[in-house]
């Protein structure tokens, strides 16, 4: 018996902004035509009232669930999203997309610059969160979908999450932000730095127009083996990996002993297969910026979530040190400040911040739960 | 006033494992002569008693105390090491020797090979730390000096000076061990694998061969900016740089935004100014193979421990996140185990890992108390 899934799904893609009508960036910069890839499962109810927006993490992508044709990996969220599970598309309606900025079929510095019919390059426009979420926000209205049940999402997708509920706070019934935060820290800032560092220093980066010749494969492996290392904890690598060495004794050379070396080399050569150089810096950067200003009463943020009818559920793991649960705290706090119907969960486990990706019984039922409680059922 | 200071200080050579009598290192491989510099600071007293051997960390030098002629920097531990200071150089003989595998005048990668008259590049054979203290113990048996007060050092220096206490346990009166670990953990192997991978990715590497040439130094920029995130902490970059902007108001490019990406970029070419990225991937690759195995009741270290004399001081810091206090803490367990006269001392520093290197009154009284408790005044 298979486990119940969406099966097989197909992205689409939904291009608006087209000129003389472009898409303002927060930079101020005219971006148009704006192109998203997305993907919905499920069926939107007649009274348009059971749309779930996921919104994806850094690397991520429109294909949450189920299975593109002839391939044998699912979508990312599979074991969340699907008939019967958590986020149920026997009852919801479930919508993503892909940031703009990215590379997973949205418009990013690896597309073509429709101008010029070349690679874009540097030459993309920086896009911010509020940015990637007024894109969406787009396509929701081509799909006719004025009303959320919820937007949820984990890390740069919760980020997504809560500011969903600042930019648009009528829109929505709950917002279910995961291992996220309001203000990206100066550590996270730090680590987001040095991997763009590892990319621009590559030589075939080439200020970012590479895309007619050798990509910088060896800036971006690195790049991610230090992102690696800030979605797992010190604890998970204990346990996955210890001190175990690849050939059970010291090699005396630099060609990595370790298990733990192993591991980061092949998710290193793993990624350059699937993600963009430059993509990687814009959406980097998008989470740099981020910073909802929550401790200031006058921030617009803040003034939004005041008004916003949703619910609101937080979740944040133990042992995730990239966004650690003070910082899904400090949101709480304001919230309650505020008056808002909040719940907060913190749950123990080993594994970093990835712990939201991972199948976890305890998470199931809190997204179960406060899905159905906004459903009705 | 001046502060008071040992004054101007020179740094030595002392060359040992001539051919035919080389030093046999733990890999099997046969390296002499073997050269190291180092720095000695107070006199020596008649009963050869007071010698304190001081060990420096992962990039560190001879250059503990003191000023070189010209120099308007004193050495890395000026404030703990100097006259009347809690090192104290009136009354103890301060001995510090560069490691072997490093490039601050010690022998590694970066010196001649007197076999081809050539850089050693890669063809210098991997060294371990108890490779380094044995480096060391020639040295002081060249400096008279076969007893030792105390020897100390934070970081990959605590590791060389638990190191001594297993391999020299009759040795010395006093361990004192900052900041460090007897096992180097997956996460922390993780950090230095992927700063190696960044130095091996720069094609200015060349496999170690640039040393007629151009250097690696982007690569190894890189690999330090990975560094310093590990030895702030999340809690001393909010204090020191926040979200902090370098000129106001986002700049919507590449170059940098925020302070701490200045505060890193400023740390990665300043090293490549004062160190080698072969010596780099070295002394790294020296710490990760670090482990005393000290859970097991058979290994050697552990039976060496269990027969030395000495006392030992541990020190860890709240938010040194490299270095936990959970692993000074083993270390202390294990101690206690064994019957041994052992203190632990965890400072509330918000610092990270570079607590050890900064004036902090708590750790100046440890410091002065142990070696004055093993002095008996």
């Amino acid at each position: 018996m298979t486990q119940p899934s969406v099966g097989t799904v197909q992205s689409k893609s939904f291009t608006f902004a087209h000129p003389p009508t472009p898409m303002v960036l927060d930079s101020g910069v005219e971006l148009g035509p704006v192109s998203l890839a997305y993907e919905t499962y499920g069926t939107l109810n007649a009274e348009r009232s059971n749309a779930v927006l996921v919104c994806h993490a850094l690397t991520g992508d429109a294909h949450v669930a189920g299975y593109h044709a002839g391939d044998d990996k699912p979508g990312w969220w599979e074991h969340y999203v699907g008939p019967g599970k958590p986020i149920d598309t026997d009852r919801y309606f479930v919508v993503c997309s892909n940031v703009i900025g990215s590379c997973m079929g949205s418009c990013g510095p690896s597309s073509i610059n429709p101008a010029t019919g070349r690679y874009w390059g540097l030459d993309f426009p920086l896009v911010t969160i509020p940015d990637m979420v007024r894109a969406q926000r787009e396509l929701l209205r081509h799909l006719g979908i004025d009303h959320l049940l919820a937007v949820t999402g984990g890390s740069l997708g919760g980020m997504q999450t809560l500011q969903w509920a600042a930019a648009y706070p009528e829109m929505m019934d709950g917002i279910l932000a995961l291992a996220t935060t309001s203000r990206h820290s100066p550590q996270a800032i730090a680590f987001n730095e040095v991997a763009r560092q590892s990319i621009m220093s590559d030589p075939n980066w080439k200020n970012g127009d590479y895309y007619d010749g050798v990509r910088p494969d060896l800036g971006l492996a690195v790049a991610r083996m230090i992102g690696h290392i800030t979605y797992l904890s010190d604890e998970s690598m204990h346990v996955k990996f210890g001190r175990e060495l690849r050939k059970g004794s010291f090699a005396f050379n630099f060609e990595g002993d370790f298990q733990v070396e192993s591991y980061l080399h092949h998710q290193g050569k793993k990624f350059v297969e699937r993600f963009d150089a430059n993509a990687f810096l814009y959406v980097t950067k998008a989470a740099d910026y981020f910073d909802l200003d929550l401790a200031n009463p006058d921030s617009p943020a803040r003034r939004a979530l005041a008004a916003t009818p949703a619910r609101f559920q937080l979740v944040s793991f133990t042992s995730d040190w990239l966004y650690p649960t003070y910082q899904s705290r400090q949101v709480v706090d304001v919230l309650k400040a505020l008056g808002k119907d909040v719940s907060f969960c913190e749950i123990t486990a080993p594994w970093g911040h990835d712990a939201f990706l991972l199948p976890d019984e305890r998470l199931e039922t809190v997204v179960r739960g406060f899905l159905g409680g906004l459903h009705g059922c």
